[in-house]
């Protein structure tokens, strides 16, 4: 059963650090998965983590480096010499491997890379340093158990063996031609049911799904969903099987995405943590918070333009932040729904016309409930009719054009290969306070000189 | 390879459909993937969905249901008899049948459990309806392999052999004693690796991880995750097999939540898409802005307060936008961190005391730079220097403590058991407009008078 890591436990485990006690230091963590012992280094010091992984098998070693946050990661390996990086990167599969040599400056990526015991690993890991991180290639490992379209299934099973070692995840087998080009798929279920001498052109699969190591990392996310596979071989051009990714890799990609998208909505720039330096988290936020300190002085000229307005009508002034909250909320709310379709790839048919109509028709449905809503309640409260009038006529535009806003946004900045959760952070609440403002004010103008 | 929809193709099936050919629109669609044609029903009424799904082999039509967007399904089963639905469930795996079944209205759903021809499929659909659709339970499929402890490798290949029609992804098989309490697992790999007259208790590994039925659906992906298991076993309390549970179930858990908390965050209450009715939209976004109007009414009443201030010195009304953008743009940032915190479930060890002097921190430096940046502004554009000073005096003030109150706001929310997404929408926007009014003329109260 999967341990929960106490306070007390890392207290131990730090305290046995300090007495050099490594025959306790191991013993605690010794029925542990690899992935708890991960979770406990992440309570402790590069130092005393450089201690626990020193005394660890370099397998399991290997494994926790593999599964550390590449941040993290990346301030512990500055512990390590590179002969040590070697021993563990030795260890690894190729993609992890290839994510943890990216991490590093080049001298070292060059050193542990010369230092490899194992000939072939070297060169997957330099053959996959060439492609982007975030594209199919990037993701891919090299790592997989192709048979020749000739085989019988015996061979294919000698062939898993001889690789049993090599490949920790076994899906299935590709089957490729002389030149490696991919043919098809085998599953090890098909495998497991034939007998020896069955020739594969009588078992395979030839309707195998693939993609080209070019495509990005999010095109793999939406292939691997939708025909829920548990992993892709990934080929050239030419359709050459160069590797294959399995989804667990994509698992990961997911989480960024969905975290990359929460930090844009919410105006961070950066992909950071709260454990990030202060300095950090500082810079990753100020960005937009600058932009909206200048929307915000803009809005201050704004109104000054209309003093005479406001002078005519001093109360006027009290409904500037239910106006410019509205915009702000309605236009996040669009923004939001519009860039779910977008990230469902479901936009491909509809049309654009159609698509606002409908987001135009609510818009007008909750201006009507909330501008008659504000309009009951300041003729109750007894303020000034104008006012009333005039507030209300300003929420139910700043709803409808907020609406319209939150949803064009996003589909413009998609259009221009931005990602549009960018639209929904502070960007939009920024636009939409100007636009309430200028619609607030044009409105009093229009009813009251 | 995987097609593309294109507009032309769906107006080509549509017509096909008009003119009820039905030769023509099986032919269209033969080469195509289930999840491809799934893509296509989309884009099709009710009645021209069902018009294709009468045509296709009931196999490929359960897929296709299966994959179907539960609303989407629901509507679309409305023109289905129970006869029917009864057909398609029955090649159904047992969990996707079960959605299928909880979606109907109990009539129907008794109808069909009724009509199933497969007994034994009918008994696991009637268990696992009684499990909670966001438990371990509500998510396992009964379909699995298990084999005895002492079984030899032969057996077991004889096994996945019986239930291979019915299993159909399989990762590996688990290890029983004779009363089904789970005892290990075998990968696939390692029985393909040894011979027939191995016996199991040479090969199984009796390390597995396992998870309780009545666990959460977040707990299951949290432990996939962690691990990287591609399947999970589900044991009841006294550790008997009961099912199993696999990644692509997991993606799709995952999927939602981001899509939940990114609702939340933009003030969605219930789970939209935008193809949604008009009706449902409206409803779906009116309840958080009809909080912020009351938010933007009581913020009117608070000016209202400080009429005297206003009077003395009408110009403050001109930074009111910007004072209470900038509270709202601080907290939801806040919000997003401490969110993402709680949801990785990596605050176990950390002090609450030393992670708001963090926050604190970050903020002091953020408001430094604004208010120091906006008084110099409005020094240079000539202001009122008492005006400039009150504006940058509550902007500093704003920062900090909308700071603490974003990244308290979830704390207590996820300590209470409420989604702390809730706490990211406009409910801190509103909060936080409150409080920099209140903070502003305060200050301009103190400063001034």
């Amino acid at each position: 059963m999967p341990l929960e890591i106490t306070k007390a436990f890392v207290e131990e485990i730090e305290a046995a650090i300090e007495q050099d006690n490594a025959a306790l230091v191991l013993a605690s963590l010794e029925d542990m998965y690899p992935a708890d012992i991960t979770t406990v280094l992440y309570e402790l010091d590069a130092q005393q983590s450089k201690y626990v992984l020193d005394l660890l098998d370099p397998e399991v070693g290997s494994e926790i480096l593999s599964s550390l946050d590449a941040e993290i990661r990346n301030d512990f390996l500055k512990n390590f010499t590179s002969e040590e990086i070697a021993r563990y990167v030795n260890l690894m599969e190729s993609d992890d491997a290839v994510d943890v040599l990216n991490e590093q400056k080049v001298q070292v990526r060059e050193e542990v890379i010369s230092l490899l015991d194992n000939e072939e690993k070297a060169a997957d890991i330099i053959d996959l340093l060439h492609y982007e991180e975030d594209s199919a290639g990037g993701l891919m490992a090299k790592e997989l158990i192709k048979v020749n379209i000739n085989w019988q299934v015996g061979q294919c099973i000698d062939e898993i063996r001889r690789q049993a070692e090599t490949v920790e995840k076994v899906y299935g087998v590709y089957v490729v031609d002389d030149k490696d080009k991919l043919l098809g798929r085998l599953g090890l279920k098909t495998l497991i049911l034939a007998t020896d001498d069955t020739p594969i052109t009588q078992l395979y699969d030839p309707d195998v799904i693939s993609i080209e190591s070019y495509k990005k990392d999010t095109d793999v996310v939406e292939i691997m969903q939708r025909y829920d596979l548990d992993s892709i071989p990934v080929v050239d051009a030419k359709n050459k099987l160069l590797g294959r990714i399995t989804i667990d890799d994509v698992l990961d990609v997911i989480q960024e995405q969905a975290e990359t998208t929460r930090q844009l909505m919410t105006g961070i720039t950066e992909n950071i943590e709260e454990d990030d330096s202060i300095f950090r988290l500082s810079r990753a936020r100020l960005p937009w918070l600058l932009i909206a300190m200048i929307g915000g002085l803009m809005g201050a000229r704004l109104i000054k333009v209309f003093e005479a307005e406001i002078s005519l009508l001093p109360a006027m002034a009290m409904f500037t932040p239910l106006i410019t909250a509205t915009g702000g909320n309605v236009g996040i709310q669009s923004s939001s729904l519009i860039i779910q379709t977008l990230a469902n790839n479901s936009l491909i048919l509809d049309n654009f016309t159609q698509r606002i109509l409908k987001v135009i028709l609510v818009a007008l449905i909750n201006a009507l409930v909330i501008s008659g809503l504000v309009l009951s309640f300041n003729v109750i409260l007894d303020e000034n009719l104008q006012l009333a009038v005039v507030v209300s006529v300003a929420l139910f535009s700043v709803v409808v054009l907020s609406s319209v806003m939150g949803t064009v946004t996003p589909m413009l900045l998609d259009k221009f290969g931005i990602n549009p959760a960018v639209a929904a952070g502070p960007f939009i609440t920024t636009a939409n306070d100007l636009l309430g403002l200028a619609v607030y004010f044009l409105v009093a103008h229009f009813l009251l000189l």
